[in-house]
Formats: C-alpha cells, sequence, structure tokens
C-alpha cells in the first residue's frame, strides 16, 4: 500500500481542524450561547487563524475553495457540543492535541508565506499568526482577555518551529522531513512547558 | 411607469443600511461614546457584514466601489444620535426592519459567493456572514458578548433563507422572486421566534 | 548633501511605528501579558490600522513586502517592555508623538486610497481607519472599550487633516508640501483638544 505524504499532510489537518473546534467549544463552557454562537467560536478557534493569513497574504481563503474545513470543523463543535451535556469534558484531554495542531497550523502557514517569496521574518509571523490568532479571535468573541498572551510559551513554541522550518526549508530538506521536524519541535517545547509552566517574562511595571 | 427590480433591491439595500446604522446606533445606549465612536459603530453594524464576505471572498469591497452606502449608512447613524436625545427610541421599533435588513443582507452575500462558484456550504456561511456579521462586530466594539448567539433564531433564520436561495437559484428560477421568496421566508421565522421566544440549545455541560 | 523627500516620509513613518509600538505597549500596563502578547500588542497598534486599509482596498499589505516595519516595531515594543520595569515611563510623553504619527499615518492612507482612484469619501475614511484602527484594534486586545471613541478629537482631527490633503491633492499641489500641510493641522488640531478637552458632543438619551 502506497501513501502519499501530502494526503497524510492534509487528512492531519483536518483533524486538527476536529480537535481545535472542540477545545473551542469547551472554551466556551459558562457563556450562555446556543448552538449557532458555538458554531462560530469553533469556526474562529479551528479556521480563523489561516482565514487572517490568507486574507494578509492575498491568498483565496482555504475553506472557501474546499469547504471540507467547515465540515470537520462543525462536526467537531456540533459533537462536542451535545457529548459536553452527557459526559464531562476536561479541557487537559485537548493539550496534546492542541499542541499537535498548532505545529501543523504553524508549519502550513510558514510554508505559504515562503512558497510567496516573502522574507524569513514575515514567513515567521505568518507561521505564528495560523497557529494562534484562532485563539486570539475565539477569545474575543467571548468577550475575555486573548488566553495565548498569558499561557505557558505557547506563540513561543510555534515562531520557535517556524524558525526551524524556514532553514530547513532554504536548505532544501524534503518538505515532508522538514515538517515533521518542525512540528515536533514545537508540540515538544509546547508540552515541555505546560509540564514545568515556563512562561515568558511577564510585563509589570516597576511600582514606586 | 416601469421599475426595474435591480433599482428596487439596491434601493432596499440602501433603506436597509439606514435601519442597520439607526438600529447600531440605539444599542450603542448608555456607553460614552462621542459622535465619531457611533458612526463607527454603525459602519460596523450596518456594513461590517458585507465588508468581511468581500474580504474573504476576495472580490472588491462594495461601499469602496459605491460610498452612498457610506452616505446613507452615517446619515442614518447621525440623525439617530441626535433624535436620541429628544425622543425616546425604542429599540422595539426596529425589529421588523431588522429583520427585513437580515434578509436583504443574506441574500446578497449568498448570491455574491454563487456567482464566483462556491459550493452551497460556502455560500450560505458567506451568507450568515453577511447578514449577522455587522452585529457580532459592533457588539466586539462595544465590549460586550456578541447578542447574535443568544438572540431568537437571527442567525438559524439567515441560513434557512439562503438555503432556500441556493435551491432557488440552481433551479434558474428569476432571480427577483428567489429574493423576494428567501426574503420573507428569513423575515418571517424571525419575527416568529420572536414572538414566540423560539430559540436554539443552549450550551450548558452537565453539573456534577 | 541632498535629501530625498520621499525617504524622509519613509523614516519618519518608521519612526512613528516605533512611537506608536512604544505608547500602545504602555497601555497594556496592569495586565498580565507576557512578552508574546506585548508584541502582538505594539503589532497592532502600530500597523494594524495600515493593514486593515490595505486589506480593505486589496493592496498587497504593506508590512509584507517590507518587513523593516515588523522589525522597528518590535524593536519599540521589546525595549519600552524592559525600560517599563526600571524607569516610570509616562503615557503623557506619547501624547505629542503620537499626534504626529496619526498625522503621517493619516496622510499614508488617504494617499493611498486616492491613488487607486476612490472618491473623497473612501478616501477620507481610509486616511482615518489608517489614523485610529491601530487603537481600536488595541482596545479589543486589552478587552477594553476603544478610548479613541471618548478622547479629544482623535479621529475628528485625523478627518480634516485627510480632507485636506485631498483638497491639495486635487489641485496638484507638491505632494510633500500636501503631507506637510496636512500633517500639521492634524497634529494641532489634536495637540489643542488635548491642550483645552475639547470634545465630540456625546451619546446621551434623554431621560424620561
Amino acid at each position: 500500500m502506497h501513501v502519499n505524504p501530502a494526503e497524510i499532510l492534509y487528512w492531519s489537518t483536518m483533524l486538527a481542524s476536529i480537535l481545535s473546534a472542540a477545545a473551542g467549544v469547551l472554551d466556551a463552557r459558562g457563556k450562555q450561547f446556543d448552538l449557532f454562537g458555538v458554531m462560530i467560536i469553533a469556526f474562529c478557534a479551528a479556521l480563523g487563524g489561516g482565514t487572517l493569513r490568507d486574507v494578509i497574504l492575498d491568498r483565496p481563503v482555504f475553506w472557501v475553495k474546499d469547504s471540507s474545513y467547515l465540515v470537520f470543523t462543525w462536526l467537531g463543535a456540533i459533537l462536542t457540543f451535545y457529548l459536553a451535556r452527557w459526559i464531562k469534558l476536561s479541557s487537559r484531554w485537548f493539550v496534546v492535541p492542541d499542541a499537535i495542531a498548532l505545529g501543523l497550523y504553524t508549519v502550513a502557514g510558514t510554508h505559504a508565506a515562503l512558497v510567496l517569496g516573502n522574507d524569513w521574518l514575515v514567513a515567521s509571523f505568518m507561521g505564528v499568526i495560523t497557529g494562534v490568532a484562532g485563539g486570539i479571535l475565539r477569545d474575543i468573541l467571548l468577550n475575555q482577555e486573548p488566553l495565548v498572551f498569558q499561557g505557558p510559551l505557547y506563540a513561543t513554541a510555534s515562531w520557535a518551529g517556524s524558525v526551524l522550518f524556514i532553514i530547513l526549508f532554504h536548505q532544501k530538506t524534503d518538505p515532508v522531513a522538514a515538517t515533521v521536524a518542525a512540528g515536533i519541535l514545537i508540540a515538544m517545547v509546547r508540552l515541555l512547558a505546560v509540564r514545568w509552566n515556563l512562561v515568558l517574562p511577564r510585563y509589570r511595571e516597576k511600582q514606586h
């Protein structure tokens, strides 16, 4: 049996959409949102970062070209919406899948910017946007301060992996190998940071 | 006297802009916004959904091409701003015009996506975005949880009418007839839901 | 020594990016944001308005084409982030640079819209968006009501200067002279309004 690496990546991203949507829905707990509201939260959490990337890079928006992303995102959202009534779902179950999704989204965003000929700073920023902007949009809709600014090395992990991918890309490394390497780096940094609660320096003005 | 259906639709949309702007301004009551703030709220409420649709579909933004939309939106906003100082305006007066505006915006958004060759899922989502995203942007600016996620069947009405329009569109129904049918369905579902307080299932996690 | 006016404008805009970023970072005081969060706030405050303008006008986003904007914005952000730990920085120091930045951004946005052939209403609105939307995005991320809607003639100054620039542009005035005139008008109106606390009429419904 022959397996196409591009197809593995494609279906991994779909799986990431389902999981990000589910995690986004769990974050809306406590708010009295209706089913539609939950679907919009899931859309932002799962597809918002990539949408922003495509709009800024003036590419066709990915889910407009391929609506399977909408199907899988909303499947994940509706399932979680009803499951959460019967089963006590824990946000902690999503830490590992979320770290993997962060890796996949970051690499996809970085790659999209690189093939358009952007320099490393723009490409790595687009990778981070693709990885984390969905969570920021979700928190804006939930009317709360973006958690991603406070969590353990979320954006930092994304950025480090993006830079690794850019280096490997310019050295003409096999794309699959580069994706796996950068993805693993991102997921590892994020999970180790969660495990040992590593955070970036916080902003605190000297008190007088 | 001959009346062009396209012109009726055009002026209906302008009227919808005025009314959405007025309703948006009333929603800003209680916030200490100045005239400029009120104009931005009105802009988001009336034209925000269509702007998002055009950016995502990579079409020229409609009010950049035809600035009459800005003129009518701000006319509605400024009038309401000053009228509200003298007359007790009630948000309830806007329920019927708002339901009609929801219908017009949804059909316009769905049609724009269909003529670009998008599939039904993308087209109906763009219809809903055009219809409801303005209200979401308004609530984000007002720093409150989006009401559209909690109200009676707002987005659901929009989506149902959008799907009806798509079916009629693919059956090559006369565009005016399809617009009227979908618009009436949206306004009716919305108004009946408001009347009997029909809502989508709310999100509530099982308590332990 | 020959100095190119276009280069002066270019470096002025870079300086404006540093100062807007620094002011944006100071606004985040009291929130427990980490370094990455502060960099995103700075990005929105300094480059958010221009990004929105470019997306709406369907132009290539300026900092994607020239990543120096990112470099200078983040330089300003990181410096302020660390300086604020040791020195008591005051927001008041930024009132004058901020007024000048408002002028530069507004003129740049108006000019970009005019050369694409837009009418005066769209061009002046794009000028205002370029000047003030960054501050609105910053406040949305900080989860607070946009200050720009309440401050002394912030958007009004921007709009007045934009209209002056449009008049001079259509009279084929030398672009540098038009930029300086409009920029000075904007900074003066803003600073005088701050000095004497001039504000637009506030929104207040008549009490019954």
